[in-house]
């Protein structure tokens, strides 16, 4: 076996640099000259929008609704909640002025678009809704009856970004953000749960991402949050990526928005909210999570297409008959094969160019299952299988039968190896560890994994250690809070809670 | 029966402000304290994700793929195709600074937050993205095997506007944009009418709006296009509204852009470019085309939900049999029924309120079909069927399985009869005419309909006589462009050619 990748540098060479060529490998994305925005290209795109669609299911199926709220949010909203503006304040693009005019240089006589019609009051673009949804809230809450508020927005937002990453941290991103209102704390706080919980799922069993769900400390929470929770990746770099967060706002919005109602006893009550999401970042996690030195691999679930045929076409007189051939077998697919309840995508690549540009372009671009059909095949009724999550040069020869009976399991198969890959990959990369030696030295190496450590230190305390090294408590691990009472790593005081570090994207 | 109406006031007696009511009533979407923005409530979104499902089915189908551009343009783009630059420029939301400080008010102590971080170069929020896409292209064209490119983008835009309206005209509004490139100006043309196609049919079969395609003049036309198709829609006070436009953009971009790849023959070309789009403006068309003086009026294809059964629960020892016989009977349509090919959507209302007043909000929200269940009902096994495009009151009781077995047909029914009242209302108000005083007299009426006029006119002469009557040539309807030889209505010569004439959103 040749030990040439596709994508140069390989993982261990450079891994920033590898994450860049399998971008672009793949066709996903590309950067604008829009400072810090990508432009997402279809193979990109078609990842999100499968994304949403599985998303927005579960997020209907527990009783939400979809609804649309302004892009542009009146500064003055932003000053209500101090916390939440200073948390946002350094990376807000502002809107100034809704006109331009046309202006001759008088230098090189150029015309020039100057703007004009300045604002009374600028506008911030969103960065996150809770203060524009808040404002519609309190218009629609008056009783208790109105209430539970069940709202999802699927938009763009905004955060100015001096050193932006494709997916990663971009100025411009996609997301979804929840936002509900409750009667009371119980109520919001099992939103909170429950959509944490959806997250977690969703990430496992579509994405083929082992997350660790804990609580974010006080120095990490959302800015005007009273809890945030966190579902926490690790890639293959060992970092680790923070892929949805649920947070519990408390009655910090409502106070600030009167966002209040009569409630059951005739007395005025403030509700309280949460807001949850996810974002086009999820794309960069899993393409960290799962890749390797020949490109993209894609999870089957969130696959543009699931399915890539190839015929092998050497002469031109059985050229039709293979072709032919492909697309029979992609119909058959295509008509009779759900792979959790989805029509399987299958895609026949019949353009007039070489097999094995064809066959590389399909391995850096993650598709899952390839196959490829040529004369000989339609006589024996065969299929020549290729799966990613296998050595690019392995292939296996089916009868076409037992491949049209097997495909689905196929693709499950290569769910599970990613996602027990991920999961070991991880479990070997987490070490618990209770001497403050063995932490300070732990963070000297390269690539450091993650440790797991009693801790029971103030947010002044973690703050320190963690700017001196780099780090930050990723999260307190929910199954990891009543643990054998144990000195904490800093200050020796016994605790029973647990705590991840790790350095982070 | 009652003259008493669900809305106040009337069609009759006041349309626009009928139009708001309705809005409300429906409760579809309200203003929001960001100038000319609204924000889009559960009932309206839903009306949106069926449009935008159902539209993307056909861009897909024709080839097309979803991709994402960024939100803000270099103020230097718009530079570049004078025409376009000059459209737009009056209505550009301009950003230009990158972050907010806060600064106390000397006088008051309060702490307000001021813009700096000012942009050497401003950005605008994009009013269309002509620009941004065309330099993208201009990345991935080099050579005519690249084409064509066939890309839409389902996104916000923002034209500043002075006098909102919901849905109809508001500064930020949600659309699809569709931008394709082709080595050849035939393709591009037969790519504009392909998608001027799709909206015709989309508008007609999907939303029951008989609309007539035709080219705009060069008035009218985009600006920067060589040729705007569009699709008018007359709505019930006899206006008309631009339904959805698909536009053949000639080079104007791609010169402007240097979108150039290398021909067949070896020599640099620039691609033809074609643009098209329909938005939120939509939902403002079917309201005004198919609701009544008793509220919205949905055609069903885009109906949040389609079907709404309300229990009748007249005693306490009854209810729970009538509340699993509504259940049983949604669970019963959601499974086995489909409706164009999509599981039929039915909600039960299981609330604790009045009857009478869950009917009325179902009619004003425009349900197609409701169905009551009382517990006489269950013995009999039959159900009592409302159809929103009959009169409020008008009830059918059929049998169960009966009304099981029709169920879709009604739907269609429903969207038929849509279909058919405004084929006739329209047809009833668009006259011919051949006479210059007729002509001048039509636009004195209240609420004049549309002339059809033969017209050979120069632009400064379609632009002064428009002004006299504020109206404008809606299009040049496709299918009378080889009339019988008249005089033009306003010139006297002789012209194959006929023109709509009307008011217009
Ligand atoms: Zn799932
Ligand atoms: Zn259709």
């Amino acid at each position: 076996m040749s030990d040439k990748t596709a994508i140069t540098p390989t993982r261990a060479q450079d891994f920033p640099e590898w994450y860049q060529q399998v971008v672009k490998a793949a066709d996903l994305a590309e950067n604008s000259e829009t400072r810090g925005c990508m432009v997402i290209k279809p193979w990109g795109y078609g990842i999100w929008e499968l994304i949403q669609q599985q998303l927005d299911r579960k997020f209907k199926a527990t009783g939400h609704q979809n609804a649309y709220f302004p892009l542009l949010i009146p500064i003055s909203y932003l000053e209500k909640e101090a916390e939440h503006a200073e948390g946002f304040a350094t990376e807000c693009a502002v809107v100034t002025h809704h006109r331009l005019e046309p202006q001759k240089d008088p230098v090189t006589g150029k015309i020039k678009m100057v703007p004009t019609g300045e604002l009374a009051e600028p506008y911030i673009i969103r960065p996150t809704s809770e203060t524009i949804i808040g404002a519609a809230f309190s218009r629609w809450v008056q009783s208790y009856r109105d209430l539970p508020l069940l709202i999802n927005q699927w938009a763009n937002v905004m955060r100015w970004e001096m050193r932006p990453r494709l997916f990663l941290r971009t100025a411009e991103f996609l997301w979804q953000e929840g936002h509900t209102a409750h009667e009371t704390k119980d109520e919001a706080i099992t939103e909170t749960r429950l959509m944490h919980g959806v997250y977690e799922e969703f990430l496992k069993n579509h994405l083929a991402i082992p997350v660790i769900p804990g609580e974010k400390t006080e120095n990490e929470r959302f800015p005007g949050a009273e809890m945030t929770l966190t579902v926490e990746a690790m890639v293959q770099d060992k970092k680790a990526i923070q892929a949805g967060t649920s947070h519990y706002l408390g009655q910090n919005f409502s106070k600030a928005q009167e966002i209040a109602f009569t409630g059951r006893e005739g007395t005025k009550q403030y509700v309280h909210t949460t807001s949850w999401g996810v974002s086009t970042r999820m794309i960069g996690t899993l393409i960290m999570a799962h890749s390797d030195d020949d490109g993209l691999v894609l999870p089957p679930r969130v696959a543009t297409q699931q399915i890539v045929i190839v015929p092998v076409t050497p002469k031109e007189d059985t050229k039709q008959a293979v072709l032919d051939a492909c697309q029979a077998l992609a119909e058959t697919l295509r008509l009779e094969k759900k792979y959790h309840g989805d029509p399987v995508r299958v895609h026949v690549d019949a353009r007039d160019i070489q097999g094995g540009v064809k066959k590389w372009e399909w391995v850096k671009k993650g598709v899952p299952i390839r196959i490829e059909i040529g004369p000989r095949d339609i006589e024996t009724r065969k299929v020549c299988v290729q799966r990613r999550d296998r050595g690019s040069n392995e292939k296996e020869f089916m009868d076409k039968e037992d491949f049209l009976q097997q495909a689905m399991d196929i693709l499950q198969e290569i769910h599970n190896t990613l996602l027990e890959r991920a999961t070991s990959f991880r479990d070997a990369n987490i070490a618990p560890c209770y001497a403050i030696d063995s932490f300070h030295a732990h963070w000297g190496q390269d690539n450091p994994g993650w440790l797991l450590t009693p801790w029971a230190g103030t947010p002044e305390e973690e703050d320190e250690i963690s700017k001196q090294h780099k780090i930050a408590i990723r999260c307190l691990p929910l199954d990891k809070q009543d643990e054998a009472e144990a000195p904490c790593i800093l200050t020796g005081k016994p605790t029973k809670s647990r705590a991840i570090w790790g350095r982070s994207y």
